[in-house]
């Protein structure tokens, strides 16, 4: 931590400074420059934390130089996280595919979907059974029943499945039926819940929140960590800005930044970050090459009906003609697939 | 619901979607450009919900001609909105001001504060008990006695007290303790949670998303209304943009653009918006000129000790002196304070 | 200046920068960490511009301590600067009023709207002559002649006048018929432009870009200050974000912000920051409160005719309401109006 | 053309808009909703310039449903464009690499760069003469000097050229040095800057703008083909957004919206865009496989040396895997390379 006074701070100011950082059992670093002067903290910075050095006067600024989350840093955690879900792992030698349809609608809808997409290379069913939607007269999803969906779906595909889980009760729910759930972007520092999808010991899909740094990300997968849960994937779901030719603008970046930065495996998700069918096909393939783990993409047996997001689903033969041309891409990367 | 059609649809495609309409019980109206064909739809577009029509091919875009929210909406609910809390009213003809610490640390803390603020003015006295941080190894809060000390500050002082609930069970434990239940930034689209402040009955203040449209803060508003609760006060408190000098960016212009479009009461939180101590006073001004209904202040004893925010809390003097200043500035509004 | 080393830099890593440092003949001063080493740089850093350190696999980050930008820096210039315009003044003692049409269409509607606006208690006239339009197939502005409108309006109503330029053409012409040339939001980082602006010594109103930050702002002021030329007034007009009920993010803050770390008056433009007519009056109210030095208004003698910018320009009767309005609001800060 | 009307509009309103359609030679189509009356408005909309109707009080607002660019839309021109460049051509064929300094600084530095790019297989050098930089005090580049040297460097290698130019004088000298001009981010709308690229006729390489939306690129490139001049590449180098683990959010996305919008190539800058070394691979590599027609990549002899954007620069040898590594991404492209 390095603490960088006022140019006005004078030398009673910086003895104050000095003076709690050695209180703390800390050894300061003093600095003196020709304008300012700066004074490096040693040691373990969490012991300041009741001792709020940026709130007096003399202090210009403070600056952390360690980040804040240490389970999921790759500087404590060198090797790539593999995780398992149901009977697939996600992780470096694999190119996990995630796919069905946003809201789970009918059985019927379910089975077609699912069978199709497990035929086209997915390994992973994906369908929301809690639907967080911004208006509360928009359809909410089929809850429970939902779930109950998944689970037979599972059974008759041998595929994993996961789900979105919005509160304390549909975790509850949520892990009798399905192998991995997931935490939706609107729902990123809903710290409670983070927590209890800690506690469950589940896979968890963490997306990243709609205006989510990818520090505060990464923090939001130390809340579950920290609960004894390891089993963390992240998924990039784009990330709101100005242009709106796109929904989201897809921060692609954040693949490489996250493999540097962390341990955890980061899949994409082309579908929610543009919001458009065309757009899917190319930004999946760029996905792959960039070195994601894995992608994560709407499809729905009549995107024309689809209750919720179909003009972002693919058809089951626009995904069977995607995982084909995603295949080469693939093992360009030395991913099995 | 205005559907703009594609270059090159067809009158097939054309009367394909005239069909649709019409099966719902609404009226399409057709107008052929030049370049493109416009359908007009008229009537309750709810009808078309599993009719997903922008999923069709040859239709380019939809717009929305009403807003999603009813309840929240100005044009269903002329007149402004007068909500109260304990023994005071937010609305037009007050100016009410919030303040006190950003997390509730001791009793003692706590009891000096709520009588410096309410001596200066303040009217509610604010305080988190559960508090929603970034890393899981901040401090988090001294939940239910947290709330235990509100409602003695509550009856030492007679002044009104709003805390922050972030889960189920921080709704009912603060339902016991408080007048008005806070949600905060990050659960602004917790719509689980939001459903239970609307059951709560409580008087709701309910922070803007930290990248939340105004629109989506007004469907947010909805899912509480609907659940039969209309006390519903909006708290601006900045947005996160690129630009860095301030913590968040302070949408100043939310305040008018809120009352254009609701009846619902808006306050102003300068202390999150800008995270510097030295912008509160002037941006609280500048809030109270623009026509915000009330303020919401960061008050401590002693900043430099405070356990979370210290660099943006007032002091007890500083706050006396902006309870001052804003004085005039109130009377100029029409506003009694 | 900070180096902040890798946790995996060796003892020979950290020699070999603290030999460059005393190459450049400048100081380090070395904090040994326990994860990682910092090393202070003391004197002018300017000196290490031709070895840039962060490139040093090694190497971290580098944090700058001080502000690139110098003379329009507070720290190097305490008191507020006054700015002379024609035969008014802009700075802490006056609410500078500048009013008129976004573009110049005709002399009719530029010496009505000039009389308009004097009567009302503006002191400079506004009006686009050279318009910087999205497509090229916008109205362009009326060039020479425009300016040549103005001189007239200024003469026939002793209004001091402001013309935005976008090219070196354009300021050649301009410095010949009026008062203050204005630096428009697209061409805030057109070095060229701002450096002829900075040789021109004219007073120099310069718009925020539509996505700079403070930082960048300040070091464009930079630019024109270091050429000789210390006139320069700084205008915010709405930043680009995410939201859209409004077509800019009015970023009020940047009024204090500015007034800590810059010794130039500012003033805000809450026509542009808008877009929307409504929104006007209560922001301007709220920008005078804040602190700001004036305000730049669109008014128009008749919007719905108006070539650019009709839907947020004021009429002459709402405008001289508005003044009237903000009297009271410039008087609580100490102003002249 | 849609016109939306206010709620309370009433006859005499909507005859009145009628009316002004009717007088400019248009034709109106009125829709009568449950609410609101919407009014379509067919033919050429640019007759409606000088008569703004959202400026009319009854007009809630308008919405444009053509795009304003023309010569660079897809609409009107289906086939990719293939823009010469000296002895090569950047479009569906090919995947064209620019490499090169950020700045040129020495004859020994870009040639030997050159050499080194071109064995690689690059077969266009870029590197800056006129260098923007957001402080006035920063290395401004070697102007004419520098063009000169490019010059040199294309004669020696017969590779083709790159420069960006900042200001009219710029292209003077540009246009007998170089093959294409490149028009900076800083510079996307600077109109006249933009309109003497058109006039010169040369190719142009026009980088999006730091907070442009596509539309606003797309206009800009308008304004060049509208002077004569169709050779116009667009390059996507980074948005500004709040992430700041990289210098810029590279908006992959505009890959396929662009096109599927326009018929002008777009290549990606990840350089710029990351301002980080290691992320330079993983998304020249993703960028590829999204379908851009190039890339620009900044390649220096000594990043260490490097008097701007050092950190973001590649060696000779990285440079060289990264071309290995392209190879077969390209060829699954369909691309030469």
């Amino acid at each position: 931590m390095i603490i960088i006074m006022k140019p006005n701070a004078d030398s009673s100011d910086i003895e104050h400074i000095i003076e709690i950082i050695k209180e703390k059992g800390l050894a300061p670093h003093i600095s003196v420059g020709t304008n300012v002067t700066i004074i490096g903290v040693i040691g373990d910075k969490t012991k300041l934390q009741d001792a709020p050095l940026d709130t007096i006067p003399s202090v210009d600024r403070i600056i952390p130089v360690t980040e804040s989350y240490k389970l999921s840093n790759r500087k404590f955690h060198p090797e790539n996280s593999i995780i398992s879900v149901g009977n697939t792992t996600i992780g470096p030698n694999n190119l996990t595919i995630m796919a069905g349809p946003c809201a789970i609608e009918t059985e019927e809808q379910l089975m077609q979907t699912a069978l199709a997409v497990k035929k086209a290379g997915a390994t992973i069913l994906r369908g929301g059974a809690y639907k967080p939607r911004t208006s509360p007269y928009s359809f909410q999803g089929l809850e429970e029943y939902g779930l109950q969906l998944m689970d037979q779906a599972r059974k008759e595909t041998g595929l994993s499945v996961v789900c979105e889980v919005t509160s304390h009760r549909a975790i509850e729910s949520a892990i009798k039926y399905v192998d991995m759930l997931q935490i939706g972007a609107r729902n990123m520092q809903n710290f409670e819940l983070l927590k209890e999808a800690g506690r469950s010991k589940m896979p968890i899909l963490l997306k990243r929140g709609i205006a989510a740094t990818i520090d505060e990300w990464l923090n939001a997968a130390e809340y579950i960590i920290a609960e004894g849960n390891p089993n963390v994937v992240l998924c990039e779901r784009g990330i709101r800005t100005y242009e709106t030719a796109t929904r989201n603008t897809l921060d692609i970046s954040a693949v490489p930044v996250i493999k540097s930065k962390s341990h955890l495996p980061i899949i994409v998700d082309p579908s929610h970050a543009t919001g458009v069918r065309d757009y899917v096909a190319p930004l999946s393939k760029g996905a792959v090459a960039t070195g994601a783990d894995g992608l994560m993409i709407e499809v729905h047996p009549c995107p024309e009906c689809a209750l919720s997001d179909g003009p972002q689903s693919l058809t089951f033969e626009q995904f069977e003609q995607l995982c084909n041309q995603l295949k080469p891409y693939a093992a360009l990367e030395g991913r099995s697939f």
